[in-house]
């Protein structure tokens, strides 16, 4: 049984104790930060004060269909100017654990993508060549010469060694025979995460996880998934920020992914905010999937500079 | 404990008192009939014999993507001439299930069809209206105005009371989209078979199960199956023909669709023939899926007419 974590809110001398025990905040972003397009009272501030007090401050989010740069314009219009350094989303994630952590024999180094412009742009930023994703090329109905090309294996590229599934708003059959059979010939299997659903329009869409798994069912493998609580995206961060895990403390408002993450990466510590998802009800119950060490009411209990 | 078959080969008083039990023969086609193009030497004539004594044949598969008229086409080619009303694929199992057993409310009978013609030519033949299927309107992109009418509801179509899935080389987005849906607004889920592959020129694709598993994931529904061994299946062959299901017999080559089916359909007897994919050390084991009744070396060891 965790210990409960300590309560942060309005007592100085724990949240001065807090800062000084850490030198990067790992921070979620919905539910953390903002909501949609809503920015919670106080955050840039308290993004800055962190900042001023020598403190890095990277965000970390399981979103995979948008790039850095596209985070970035919103965390800038969040009034949360940043770096393309401070963000990391789980296509980045995916990107680094490729070009950094897997060792690719030389001849294998290329990525079949099943998933929007935002993995491939990703990809092409750590300097790892792609195919299939926004091609239109895969954007078409299989042919019989497709089949048999690739049943005979003349349609694939020997160079292919990993399989990267992410939200794909254009799967069709073409791509995914094409997953499958690169997949059946010994590539690895990789996710940038695996959300079964998508909210969209106050209403639910298919999430990445619904678009790949046919390649799940069809070839009996499971991806390695880069999201959050996935300790693939740990070591991704950790390769990228060569991190000092004890001085590292993970801020989210999700129990399963954001303090999951950072209880099992074996951060210095995690910080549970109650502006997103999840609430104190969530630990307090016997079963709950993880227990932060601190919580606050919000984000901006944690700025001393006020 | 089931006790062991009763081998048939070379018996022909054994033979005779099988065929005097039965007034209808269940025939899987693919391992029984025929192996691709290869036709096994001496049904024909079995089938004629059988015929002669009285006896009905209905064909009896899995194959969702065929309508009736090609196996008719098929099943002539071979030498054994027949009636649309002797071929019963898992699409027309669909077809009857939906219009003979399931009591559909009369503005609930619209079904959304994710699949190829086949399971649409079969619906129409029993008066069925579908939408989605092969209608090119569904094989496109999807847009931010599909995504807008579908979470608000205004592109469904309220009549659309089933999904039915099989094998759909068209998948995309915007088809599982609007199945998923469907079924979020209560629409009964069905699909003609569940295969999770496709052998297809000596290699594998992705089977109708794999082309529809996106639905389950993303709405935590599974379909109830309309092929073998499901007895939806049988319930729809008995629906049609009034079978007597004593006196019915299912020959096949797999224990763990025609064997099963036949036995968990409480037929008369199973006839288990070895020219397909399931061998006698498959029942001869302690955990086997299912011991048939009777079994012959091939299909045409049952024909006395020689």
């Amino acid at each position: 049984m965790a210990s409960p974590p300590k309560y942060l809110t309005g007592d100085k001398a724990a949240i001065r104790e807090f800062i000084d025990k850490f030198d990067t905040f790992l921070l979620d972003c919905d539910g953390v930060l903002w909501s949609g397009d809503h920015v919670y009272e106080g955050v840039p501030e308290t993004i800055a004060y962190l900042r001023a007090q020598g403190k890095r401050t990277v965000f970390v989010t399981n979103n995979s269909t948008k790039a850095r740069p596209e985070y970035l314009k919103k965390l800038k219009n969040a009034g949360i100017p940043s770096e393309v350094e401070d963000v990391f989303g789980s296509s980045y994630s995916a990107a680094i654990y490729i070009s950094r952590i897997l060792k690719l024999p030389a001849d294998k180094r290329k990525v079949f993508v099943l998933g929007e412009a935002g993995i491939e742009m990703e990809l092409a930023s750590e300097g790892i060549q792609s195919i299939g994703g926004t091609d239109p090329n895969f954007r078409r109905d299989i042919t019989q010469a497709d089949f048999e090309a690739l049943a005979n294996g003349s349609a694939l590229d020997p160079e292919v060694g990993v399989v990267l599934c992410g939200l794909d708003f254009h799967v069709n059959y073409l791509k995914l025979a094409y997953g499958m059979h690169y997949l059946r010939q010994g590539a690895i299997f990789l996710a940038t995460n695996s959300d079964s659903t998508l909210p969209m329009h106050h209403n639910f869409f298919l999430g990445a996880g619904s678009c790949f798994i046919p390649l799940i069912n069809a070839t009996g493998m499971k991806p390695l998934e880069l999201g959050k609580p996935s300790q693939a995206m740990m070591d991704a961060v950790e390769g990228k920020f060569q991190l000092d895990r004890a001085k590292t403390c993970m801020i989210g408002d999700r129990l399963n992914t954001d303090i999951k993450f950072g209880i099992e990466g074996k951060l210095g510590g995690t910080l549970h905010v109650l502006t997103g998802v999840h609430k104190k009800a969530d630990w307090d119950k016997e079963d709950a999937v993880a227990v932060p060490a601190f919580y606050a009411d919000k984000l901006s209990d944690i700025c001393l500079d006020s």
